[in-house]
């Protein structure tokens, strides 16, 4: 019962990727590693989502009727929150509507010309003055009597009288901010001949531990001009970040090997990229990491032991910088690599990006920023503090000891919902299913609490048990044994040659990693003084977020069931977009040090209640207390 | 009619070189690399050239017998600057005698704590708690909590996790000044384990044309424990800085072999100041190195054909501190490696040291710093404020154009005099004479004006010609030919098969020498406002300076020739005292920079009256303005 995928395709980043018809154009762009900002939640009514749609859209919707004029209407404008795929599609994201743009950057009343002060590149074309006896200036002070006072890397200064004299000490400075208590103090990093001020770009990633994210920024025009991901190829060596701790800990030629596996994959799309946009590595002047924090330690060879042992220590909180040529990247050797700075072993550099690209600290009431993955990250904002916390929930929403689990790729079911009286499914590719994903999992599990197949304390009714309102195709697919069951795919449908079934261990699984959330979301909202409904905004980040549905997270209980759905929103891969930032503004980077600095971190196993508000969150919630 | 050499140890550096019986201890040990200090000028009244001479030296002087006490006396104590040499010597030189010694770092009233601050390296032994689920600082965070706010080479990172866990986070953190605007933060370069922070070194080094010199420091004792020297390895591309120049400018190729020879013969002298002593090179936490422009543009592999041809400009006038690994050097990787701030093409490192060495800024009246040699570098002080000029005096004192003459090596006449009616000389080497050097014919010409056999303009009288004053055995070395010639030794007693002469020719060449520096010196003179015998101290620095007799040299007007002989004084190596300096002292490296930028460098060459005064400086000072 899988349904045909469409492709899209997005411009200016040239991604490609395939949706079930029906699926928001939105939705679309999650998977294709753009997140659009939604700031009333995909509400339809902030109108910031504003794509345009070449061709494949569907109809027009009344809440785009209410934010669009005729004439962006007729322009082929649309809101990517509302306006569905129907047919193989084209869209273009402005920048504007990119979380982490360069109009982010720009907001809060600062000029162009101040953001040029803040970035972290800058290209200045010079002329100068030819020395003569009477003014013999040193060739680099000859610059910095031009362009003000900055440093150097070292390198340069070999070939530079050659090359300002080449061509008349006509030139174009690279500028580059530098690590460091003199970060505010730009370093030339090359002089190249002639007018090259209009040439500069920047690359930004996300180190993820399944998937490895990038796009290409031209600084001088102010856009993204291309995205690519691909597999972090460290999977090879295990699939969670402890699986990676114990093997780079082996000893320096797996910890070098592990190293050398995510660089190679970083080299591999900064090829795409910029063999897509057309430019020469050497014009990327600056790269971006954010990760967490165990993926940063690999990225940059640094040895993660400590990490995989209680206290759970990283290496360095704050931000670090580095040359490219010491990590070997294809950009300029002397591109300035900036490393996120981490809040504590299990909250990264991704969670700070997270911050930073939600604008978490400049919320105006209680708001929630999560990460749910294998480690979920959780912060709090109130009251201008930041308290952030992890919560170990375990592989299940990643497909992970689930009896018939797999990760969210081809031929995994990912969504799972009751239409006409029986239960239909999603499949990621085209395909027929041959597991299912955490978000079919959470999607199966709500409905079957809704129907009253589940109960609250997780168990599963029996055939004979099933309540009387359950219709007669899905009451069929209740089955027995132990502790229950119940069929989403049969064995004809089915393309791993057996039924495709929910267990009750499965649902156990996922009532651990559902409560090692909820206790963390819990004691955060404790330790601020706070009830679930005080929290305004809950903004759901990653790329796990981009696949759940809401409602269905709520019913589990994994989000706050208590809340109107209106104040949840999914913010997208907030670890690239802040990622984005930084390579893009000095100032966010300066804020992310801020923000890491600023969050006060909580160590969960060290909170006297966590276990009892872990064993209180396995327990799916009433139905009273839900907002449905 | 040369003189048997004595050997002459020094320690604890561990030197040994040969001089003619009755030369002074300061002497010898100029020759030796290892520069006293000399306040008084030599005159014996200061006090502060003391040194102790376990063998070999001469007899008590009268100047000594004021000046030191009985028990200072049978303790071996000498002067340096008095005490001759009169059989084979044992002289050890204590630390506080040295020029830019620690003893210099702590004067003004500084105390050792003040010394520690200002350290370009320190080493802190610290005991951390180690890291618990309530305090889970981040481990670089960790030590920062106990030492305060310090940066970090990235590159330190990858093995500190392990290395603090290792040892129980007990250990020495390892912190070099860093270069740039930040260079008051110290950056952790290495994480030792336990306890090493007594063994803590530095290397200084002087990169001359011609000889490089090098001395370790113990900065933990405060002493230096190791001295060598070695011929420049560049020679073997041209004797100069402009066939240097021409040399590394055919291409990169040619620029890398030289890089590469200074480095190496570096590497050379830190084999052997490290084996010396018996420490390790990765205990070698900083190098510095103070040049002419064009070998700190050599040596760093910054090609210098700018430097090459008018106006002469260098990369840059600032200080560069990069890592030693970028320089391949044989001490730690990541040792901060410091390369003095130059004033122009031609006023370089060596001059910044100097001025730094000998305290010019300090003066309290007129002072002159010069140094002597194909390229002589002088800088006046005057009133606050320092002028500096170079000259180009071209090669004849150190030899080149000159018939017979040669550098200051083995089977060089270095030294003639007139005694008992004759001429007499030193040979360099324990041989018969092959040439002469400089200095000697800086000698036989002033005594040739003395005796009139050299008239002001430079003739040089016939046979028939000489005064009836001249002793007969004198007379009989004035021979006829192309504008005359003096015989200083003849076929018999000389090494090259034929007599060594001064030709009318070799007069005229030191007249060209001798005059660019004059007119040098007067039109430093002239801008600052002073007649030369407003000068109250003349500091004669750098090897040459070391060889030439003041009288003589301000016979023949190279020195103003109206100043008492007091006022003159050799202070040596100072390009190397200053390098010292600056490896053990980072206010040093402050004040260095502070010179360099406020020493206003002269272009000679631009200068209208500088065709004048060059002709005027070529002739010869009349009697009555000598004051002898």
């Amino acid at each position: 019962m899988f349904e045909k995928e469409l492709p899209v395709r997005f411009a200016p980043q040239g991604r490609t990727v395939g949706v079930v018809p029906g699926a928001t154009v939105l939705e679309a762009a999650a998977r294709a590693g753009i997140t659009i900002l939604t700031p009333c939640g995909s509400q339809g009514t902030c109108g910031k989502c504003r794509v345009i749609v070449r061709e494949g859209a569907g109809p027009v919707t009344d809440a785009e009727l209410e934010a669009l004029s005729t004439e962006e209407l007729d322009a082929g404008i649309a809101l990517s929150c509302q306006r569905t795929v129907e047919a193989p599609a084209t869209v273009e994201v402005p920048e504007s509507s990119l979380l982490g743009s360069f109009h982010q950057i720009l907001e809060g009343g600062r000029t162009p010309l101040e953001r040029g002060l803040t970035a972290p590149v800058v290209k200045a074309y010079v002329e100068l003055p030819e020395p003569t006896l009477e003014d013999g200036v040193p060739d680099f002070e000859r610059l910095q009597r031009e362009i003000g006072s900055v440093g150097v890397e070292p390198d340069v200064l070999p070939a530079l009288p050659g090359a300002m004299r080449a061509n008349g000490f006509k030139g174009t400075a690279v500028l580059a901010a530098s690590g460091g208590a003199d970060a505010s103090r730009p370093r030339l990093i090359e002089w190249e001949a002639g007018d090259t001020a209009a040439e500069c770009y920047a690359a930004a990633f996300d180190i993820g531990t399944t998937t490895l994210g990038g796009v290409l920024l031209d600084l001088h025009k102010g856009q993204e001009i291309a995205a690519a991901s691909t597999m972090n190829p460290q999977t090879a060596f295990g699939d969670d970040v402890l699986a990676r701790i114990l093997h780079a800990s082996q000893g320096p030629a797996e910890l070098n090997t592990m190293q050398e596996a995510v660089l190679d994959a970083v080299n591999g799309l900064l090829k795409e990229i910029t063999g897509e946009a057309g430019i020469a590595p050497e014009q990327i002047y600056t790269v971006t990491f954010a990760g967490n924090t165990t993926m940063q330690h690999l990225l940059m060879g640094i040895e993660p032991r400590a990490l995989g042992e209680a206290p759970f220590v990283p290496v360095m909180g704050s931000s670090m910088t580095v040359r490219a040529d010491m990590l070997r990247l294809n950009v300029h050797p002397r591109a300035a690599v900036y490393v996120f700075p981490v809040i504590g072993g299990f909250v990264g550099g991704d969670t700070v990006a997270g911050i930073l690209a939600a604008n978490l600290d400049e919320a105006q009431e209680p708001t929630l920023l999560i990460d749910i993955g294998t480690n979920g990250e959780i912060v709090l904002w109130h009251e201008g503090g930041l308290i952030g916390a992890s919560c170990a929930a375990g592989p299940a929403f990643e497909g992970g000891r689930i009896g018939q689990g797999m990760r969210a790729t081809t031929g995994a079911i990912e969504k799972v919902f009751v239409r006409d009286g029986d239960i239909h499914y999603h499949v990621i590719g085209h395909t027929a299913p041959v597991g299912l994903c955490g978000s079919a999992l959470i999607d199966a599990t709500a409905e079957l609490l809704r129907l009253g197949i589940i109960g609250p304390e997780g168990a599963m009714a029996g055939p004979d048990e099933v309540p009387d309102t359950v219709p007669p195709a899905i009451r069929a697919r209740v089955g027995d044994g132990a502790g229950g069951y119940f069929e989403l795919a049969s064995a004809e449908e089915s393309g791993a040659g057996e039924a495709i079934v929910i267990t009750r261990k499965d649902i156990s699984e996922l009532q651990l990693a559902t409560g090692a959330i909820r206790a963390g979301i819990t004691i955060l909202l404790k330790r601020a003084g706070l009830a679930p409904t005080d929290l305004q905004r809950v903004h759901v980040a990653g790329g796990f977020g981009n696949y759940i549905r809401r409602k269905n997270a709520q019913r589990i209980g994994l989000l706050p069931s208590e809340l109107p759905e209106s104040r949840i929103g999914f913010v997208g891969n907030t670890s690239l977009a802040g990622a984005r930032l930084a390579a893009a503004s000095r100032e966010a980077r300066l804020r992310a040090s801020a923000l890491a600095r600023e969050t006060h971190h909580i160590e969960l196993s060290q909170d006297p209640e966590f276990h009892m508000q872990f064993v209180d969150g396995i327990f799916f919630p009433a139905e009273d207390v839900i907002n449905e």
